[in-house]
């Protein structure tokens, strides 16, 4: 079961009752967030959640907007004693940004991990989480994100009968480990049918529509896409601004192969006041188009869980 | 007519429905600030004033809680196209701690004036206001604010007759211009009555009790003081945070001669969910203490206003 949370939904500057974009999630005991702007450990509260076992943040870029709540994040858990390691994802530069921000957050009684993502795609392991970054096309070198959580295929106890395996060593191959038994090894595909399909996550914001995008939101269980303006007249601003309007990034999901099941909007524009006010138009682009509030929550599930 | 508003009243950390603190001032076409944590952006936007009119910053320290929302601040006036000078007043590091926070709000289209405090006491004037910083004695180096709207005394319309002096001449020596008429020189003090009583506000958070601050609360017609916690029992806390109670700073209140017109406490620790049920054995020392919610405001006036 994966929790998913978009806590913001804001642009540029955290507004009353708009918080700025970041996203949430929790999944076997471990979360992780992509970006962290200003006031975001207050919709993390407000959401009832905590940031105390937040293992992973990944930052698309590091804009204000998208970064400058870490300081106070920091603040918050080394208030609360975290000892646990936390691992910062970002483009280049990463070390260097959170380095100067923590001029108001020097003492941590944690350490910090930094990942800096140096290739146009990039994979990433941490606490369980398989991260793939992936270049897009703003201002600033700018990253998305697909979270994957892949899912192993079934046991299938007539192979391990077949190979005559005794019952203790079922366990541990269908846990992964390699088994020797009289000299003899035996890896988990031995036992274990194809992989079956996982849960995907896929989030993008602040960039211009992108091929690397399309690619990224194939087949993703929720895609969670930048729509900056919902008027289509301000095309224009968005490609001189480099970003995205509600039907650039509802093309994005119609044009992926598979689909996307859904799609989520986000990082609206403050001159924005009811964003829902363009959904219409945009399901017409793709179905699956939601304009969500902030804090909107999904719970993934396996196929057959 | 002084308008003051305690933007919020929380300390350490930004809660949902409680602001980091924060004072603003406006007067005669100025705005002015003391502290900016994270979140204090939209603490004034919830309140439906702007900060496009600050001239001033005053920070207290340089803990996350009073300096962290500076950056979205910054950022924010900018996408307004502020032009005008913003001066920042804060204790020795003042431009070092502003200029890391700033890796991720490089770019302003207005200039920044640091004026940093050197001294135990040191007065500051900008834009109109009269700002007087003393030390207190905090964890690091923090500093308290009295803020003065200075009033001039009557003119004396008797004073200027009996010199003499042409009406035209009049308006110009009550603006507190000198005037030369025939080679004499007249000043306003010959036509002007003693300087009538002001307006004083004084705030002083993140310190244990002083003698300067005691000082400074004199007279005040609104004095601001932190109440970390409402329970005496935590005082042994307070003393080791260097945080100050209820009944202290009530009784620094009390204390003062004269006293303060009017206790507002604030800075409330996270853990203390209602602040106000410790008012009334507060008032059994000061009076005038009021445990304000966020956003609370008060409008000055001088005397015969």
């Amino acid at each position: 079961m994966l929790d998913v949370c978009l806590l913001g939904t804001g642009g540029m500057m955290p507004l009353p009752y708009r918080w700025l974009t970041s996203l949430m999630m929790r999944y076997n005991g471990s979360t992780m967030m992509i970006d962290c702007g200003e006031g975001t450990q207050i919709a993390v509260r407000e959401k009832g959640w905590s940031v105390n076992p937040v293992d992973v943040i990944c930052f698309t870029h590091y804009h204000g907007d998208h970064i400058g709540g870490l300081p106070g994040l920091l603040l918050t858990m080394g208030n609360a004693e975290r000892r646990e390691p936390l691992t910062l994802i970002g483009p280049a530069g990463l070390e260097k940004v959170v380095g100067a921000l923590r001029v108001i957050a020097p003492e941590l009684p944690f350490p910090i991990i930094y990942q800096e993502i140096r290739d146009p795609e990039q994979d990433f392991s941490v606490k369980g989480w398989n991260i793939h970054a992936f270049r897009v096309n703003h201002r600033v070198t700018c990253y998305g994100y697909s979270i994957t959580i892949p899912r192993a295929g079934r046991f299938q106890p007539d192979r391990a009968r077949a190979l005559g395996l005794p019952l203790p060593a079922w366990g541990r191959l269908q846990h992964g480990q390699t088994v020797e038994i009289d000299g003899k090894i035996y890896t988990p595909d031995m036992v274990m049918g194809a992989d079956r399909k996982g849960l995907k996550v896929t989030y993008a914001t602040d960039t211009r529509p992108t091929s690397l995008i399309v690619k990224n939101a194939a087949a993703a269980d929720l895609c969670i896409l930048e729509g900056m303006y919902g008027d289509d007249a301000l095309l224009p601003k968005a490609r001189e601004k480099k970003h995205m309007t509600f039907s650039e990034a509802a093309t994005i999901a119609q044009t992926a192969d598979p689909r996307p099941a859904e799609l989520w909007l986000t990082h609206f524009s403050p001159s924005m006041n009811r964003p829902e006010e363009y959904l219409e138009q945009t399901r017409k682009i793709f179905a699956g188009t939601i304009v969500p509030k902030d804090g909107r929550t999904k719970v993934l599930n396996f196929d057959d869980e």
